[in-house]
């Protein structure tokens, strides 16, 4: 309800300040809709009141809300074009740091060079959810992208402002639950991008019972929107899967006597926020939070998707593969293939083999991993733990990942090294036994999968080892 | 309560990152407590783990607290040599942009340009009470810049930074009353500078009668921290003297039939935000609340002393002055002369002429006013509407303003068209009567003071007629 | 959230309280389950020590939960007879009362007669939880009445308790709407009972749009529970059907244009506070918050059901019938009768003679109205306003109400008055048009429905005509 | 906040009610100011619209408000004679119970005999801040009550409802620190009862640093009234004395060191509620937070004064003392007499021995400890555990107890037992040492007092043991 009032309020001050511009809506805009933009945008950045600050801010917001999709593009490319640095000021400030190279005159050439779209986007601020309005500009600008290069500079000053607003220092951390805000709520449906949810009664089963837990980072500034949350089931053990995870039937773990804690799923809600990356702080934040509440959980680590897997078999590997492996890997056009015992046995060896080279050996051309999703977690300082045979039989994990599923240990002793070995060396942090040398005549060993689930116990957990990217 | 939950929430995960960093408070300062500290803050900047991101950022702000006067002095220095752009990146970007000049590689240059410091106090930012502690530093900061010019680009860049930060987007206006917490309460007792609170009696006599109103101005990161804040009184007309104003046996107004609010005293919080405006925003916000809360109030005004008029008249009017007026004025010297009748009788002759000429002709060499509230006010968009005559006699009112005290009206249908008359063109927007010409002959009349209030009456204000600066 | 820590904390508390008295969970109950809670109670009424109070309670509301039905019964009849007055103090308090009646004496024998359940309830809200937890038990008490006569003065006891516990002085108004918890929302879908809720989304469309209200009112001790919620649409006019009102596609008014607020469904929550009412103070209090939110709002009005209409037609009616009604109800037993235009002409006028005597002269043998909601708006000071031909062709409202909607009117300034001459008088306060005498060759006017809706218009509301009954 | 937006809130529905009853807040009175109140009591219990019930309620209010002392009195003359039971309804009752003497009738009988007054006071909390004026109503009844025996039954009544209203399950524990709003603290300084809070710096000395807490009950219907509060400081030990305890320039105990809480001072605030006991309930919860929040305390003590030693000493002791004691208890009339190595010789053997004797021994005719301290604790399950000589040297404690501090503990293991003891046997629960046979000849070990606390360490508290009074 604060959030509310608070809109109100923000509200009708700017409707004051209108009435003083004597800016009716309608007319903020010219004959073609695009010339007032541009002086409404020049008013503003030429230091009237302030409290015209806040009105010239909302007229500006508006008249870009009437364009339609065509003149949006117009209206980015104005900003490239004309708001861009002063072009003078640039050349003098140049000028003198070549006459003498000081630290001052570099400060003062930075200074000078401010594109100064900086400055009109934070005054555009100015207005009652200004932030929010921004976040969803840069959305819009994101999709223009790719057909007009001459975005970029425009887009990297969208970042380079939310980066500072969206500093973690400013974010709070909530907890979502079944007494969080519905409007909260649907959003959250809304936004999970892993594993869908399917409606409210699907919402209660993640967030109510007493062994889940759901956590999002918001910012002051934009109430009642979650900028990325994290889904969590209380556990004894790590998972394998998926389904089971989030079955209707399950058996719940009382949350005192729960040992592991695992992320299933994370997700980003604004678009208009890619870039800026918050994923990394939450699961810290929230493993510390989960340490203080139920001291009994030992071990945090994640159940993740393999989403780039299928794809790259069936291009990058396809070159490389044995003979033997592709005629595996042939069953896979069955989308049943799963449900077949036969089908099953024959593909498992090569997608055993395929998926240790896969996180272990397939580099991008810069040297990364293939998969974002490791990316993302050997970049936190997570190790890869172990790699589940058949953990999602949805027909998007068969689909993008051959059903395989992913666990990432967050160890927070190991944390800080494994991402030096990460960040350093491109090391690819992984436990020994996905490491492990295949051994051909026992290839139910081979894969970590639930029958040995029980060589996996946490407590064994032994110091990275690591494999020195090429 | 909330400030406290949130805090220790923080506060333990920075405890948990420095135990993965291996960072016990003690070891983290070299020999000479300085090198370390920059060793901190190039290891925060290096990209390591996020989570040892906030441990690092705490190290490093624990390391600086643990600093006498003359190390943080030394770690200033060093951010200013040290911590500045990165002169290579700048030769090439310079290179590029000489080559084309493109707005891309203007924005280029800008983004290769920037100054490490930038980054590092945007990332000091991820530690538990971040902001709190950069705005302290700076304050630090402050008092070594005029000793140390070289500092000013370090300045700069928190001036930079904050300017974003605090982006009156992201502030939150609260009411300040006897509701409050004491811990907020406390400090408008301790930040109040133009009339002193004696305690937390005479704090309740300014918040908790129903015609008296306090707003202040928070960040959701400095929470219990007002940055500025504002007391108002509700009145039937604009007064013109503050002692009755604040009188323990005063006669209250009832709030639905106050016709005026006067705002007699503003005070900035934060020195460390020096240079970071919200007045201006908090004057205009504060009138719209009162405009919905009481919609009887017509007139709203200040209350401001003129606290450069003394040693203004002693030192740059004196060469001028008559003869007659020098005589006056030297009764001033007897420091209880506005109790003696026929004192007063013989200093306000000149001392009205005078003050006329104060606000109306006397100019900084910038040709801004001399008066620094002027400033202020006029700059807000303001007009000066009435000097009021022995309207502030404790001892500082005396001695600084010699007893006079200044009426500003804040008209929104006029603020705009005031502050571009002023802002442009460097024009002093005052009512007709200060503006009247001086009659010899009715001395009583020429400075609107007490015995003349109703003829201010503030239905009559006219459209402000500006006097063009030189 | 809150109330997530409130009950923690209570919970821990009484845990505690249970080691100390010994007290595992299972041992609670004899052999017969039913032994050890006479034993409880006996000790919390004791006056043991007050920490053992609060887990003495909780230790009977535990051993009450795990009695099967039967055993609950057992319980309450329990309660009936061991449980009442303490006869020998009553009987001396009789006793000195018959010797001296004195007002001291009197008031004496009454505190000596209280059952000693009073107590007992009393101290069983001592537990954490403890009111949900006597309510829950009423309702089940509740349905132990029809056959166990018994067991009325057990449930007067508990009516007396609530009566005083929700006082409408302790009760809190809430807006409720989506940015409400789901916890609560929830609730509002299931403890809808007028016209049903289909799902969230269908809940939202009621509580989202601007032209939509619903307030409820909770107790401090009852968090996350309504007791009684409104559910509010804001029109230009007083609408005369329901299914127009709730449609997907209406469109909606700007609630700053509203002229009137209509309460089309009023659903108690808690079967166990039933006889304790709220309806009354909720709907009046309302009127308050919408009056001074929307100015504009000038008449409050119900669109109510009838669900009595057709039950009484079809028993007590049915013998005073002329053979012609008789012959035109008789087209209802076709259920879709309303799709056909003959029908609904045949029906018609039949229809509009019952329903007028329905509402006016049908009585209960106690002299009130046969329709309940009649009976609530008119004891609130409605008055009956206007009837409305097929005002709601829901399968239910075709069957309860033979398709009629009324409206009651609530002009606060006869409120009082209506409400005296409902009360002292059992008059019928109704509007002239619903009185207005049957006009026999012009059929469409006589019963005020759609068509002559303007005839209706909330200015023309005159004071109100009373029908005395016999 | 929320305080004052509710109190609006409420206030708006009455003013409405009242314009709806036509009630001028003038005209509500009668030309003696008492007929009306007399009819407008009758009038809100006679049944009308709700309401108009909560304006009749306001008016009542008002109306007494506006009654000098002599008035009051006469409304609560009035409350006892005309608003009792029903006395022909009792007498129907009585004659029915006669006839049949079963548990329904006897449950008539009760309800048929409640005083009219009951239902008058539940309806006057219909208004606004109601329960608020009715708390402040008992107060002044109250301090009728000595002179008018009459009105015993009508703060019987009082009691009877308050006790149900304040039902322990109402109370809400809140911890009140430096961020409580002032509108708190204030009445903590105002209503703090046993160590005289000097100001807002004392005040925060008690609730700031980490080693105090301060905790109160509060009831939602009397927002930002403190019901009963308790003052706690945590130590290494349990303390034997109060100055060194408050003193400005203590060593303060970082909370997570600290093994020990003291409650050194709990007061009630309002006096209407007397008799209406929480501090019993207090006491517990509040060991149970603590005992959350910080493990590491084992022992809650507290450290009491002995109120009633000295005028225990001057009358009931002296007649039985002998001339020995009777020689150094007259040392005693010196106010110094403790500043004196000299007197403190001679005067500690008879006053320990007549501490031991006032707290073991005295007894009041009822055979409850003469002490009123000592009952509360001991009622509570507490027990004796150390007489501390010379723990309080303020002119307070020298005056009443001669210095005496006393130390109660609570062991919850324990409190079950010892308030049986207490309370079914009337045995004073004290710690071996206390109990300890007076040894002639080494009368400084005899009183545990400062040099022997080691010996009284908490852990080697040994079970109870109980005297039997006589």
């Amino acid at each position: 309800m604060r959030g509310t009032i608070f809109s109100d309020l923000l509200a009708s001050i700017t409707e004051r300040g209108r009435a003083v511009l004597g800016l009716p809506q309608r007319e903020t805009q010219g004959a073609d809709g695009q010339t007032s933009i541009v002086d409404l945008c020049e008013r503003l950045l030429s230091g009237r009141g302030e409290a015209s600050g806040t009105a010239l801010a909302r007229a500006v917001l508006d008249a870009y809300d009437h364009l339609n999709e065509a003149g949006k593009k117009d209206f980015f490319l104005m900003l490239a074009e004309s708001f861009g640095s002063d072009k003078s000021a640039l050349l003098e400030a140049v000028d003198r740091w070549t006459q003498e190279e000081t630290t001052e005159r570099a400060t003062e050439l930075h200074y000078r060079s401010e594109p100064r779209r900086q400055e009109l986007l934070r005054r555009l601020n100015y207005a009652a959810g200004g932030t929010a309005a921004l976040v969803k500009m840069r959305e819009t600008l994101l999709g223009h992208l790719p057909s007009h290069p001459a975005l970029r500079a425009v887009d990297r000053d969208f970042v380079h402002l939310f980066s500072s607003w969206f500093n973690r220092g400013f974010l709070v951390l909530r907890r979502i639950d079944w007494t969080s805000p519905a409007i909260v709520l649907e959003k959250i449906i809304r936004y999970e991008a892993v594993h869908q949810i399917l409606g409210w009664d699907d919402l209660r089963r993640r967030l109510d019972p007493p062994d889940r837990r759901c956590y999002a980072f918001f910012h002051p500034a934009l109430l009642d929107e979650p900028l990325i949350f994290v889904e969590i089931a209380l556990c004894h053990e790590v998972p394998s899967a998926i389904q089971p995870l989030l079955a209707h039937d399950r058996t719940g773990v009382p949350a005192g006597k729960a040992k592991t804690a695992v992320f299933y799923s994370i997700s980003n809600c604004q678009q208009g926020l890619s870039g800026v990356s918050f994923g990394n702080f939450l699961i810290k934040q929230v493993v510390e939070e989960l340490r203080r509440d139920l001291p009994g959980i030992k071990t945090f680590a994640t159940l993740s998707p393999v989403p780039g897997f299928v794809r790259w078999m069936r291009t990058v590997a396809m070159a490389g593969m044995s003979a033997q492996d592709r005629a595996g890997v042939a069953f896979l056009d069955d989308p049943q293939w799963w449900t077949e015992p036969c089908l099953v046995a024959k593909t498992r060896p090569p997608l055993e083999r395929l998926a240790r080279q896969y996180f272990l050996d397939a580099r991008l051309p810069d040297g990364r991993p293939v998969d974002p999703v490791a990316r993302f977690h050997l970049g936190n300082g997570a190790r890869l733990e172990r790699i589940n045979w058949i953990g999602d039989i949805s027909p998007k994990g068969i689909q993008e990942s051959a059903g395989l599923m992913v666990n990432y240990l967050y160890d927070l002793d190991w944390i800080e090294a494994n991402h030096e070995a990460y960040a350093n060396n491109g090391e690819i942090v992984a436990s020994p036994e996905v490491r492990s040398p295949f051994s051909p005549d026992s290839p139910g060993n081979t894969l970590p999968g639930r029958s040995s689930r029980r060589g996996n116990a946490p407590k064994r957990i032994s110091p990275p080892v690591g494999t020195r990217s090429k």
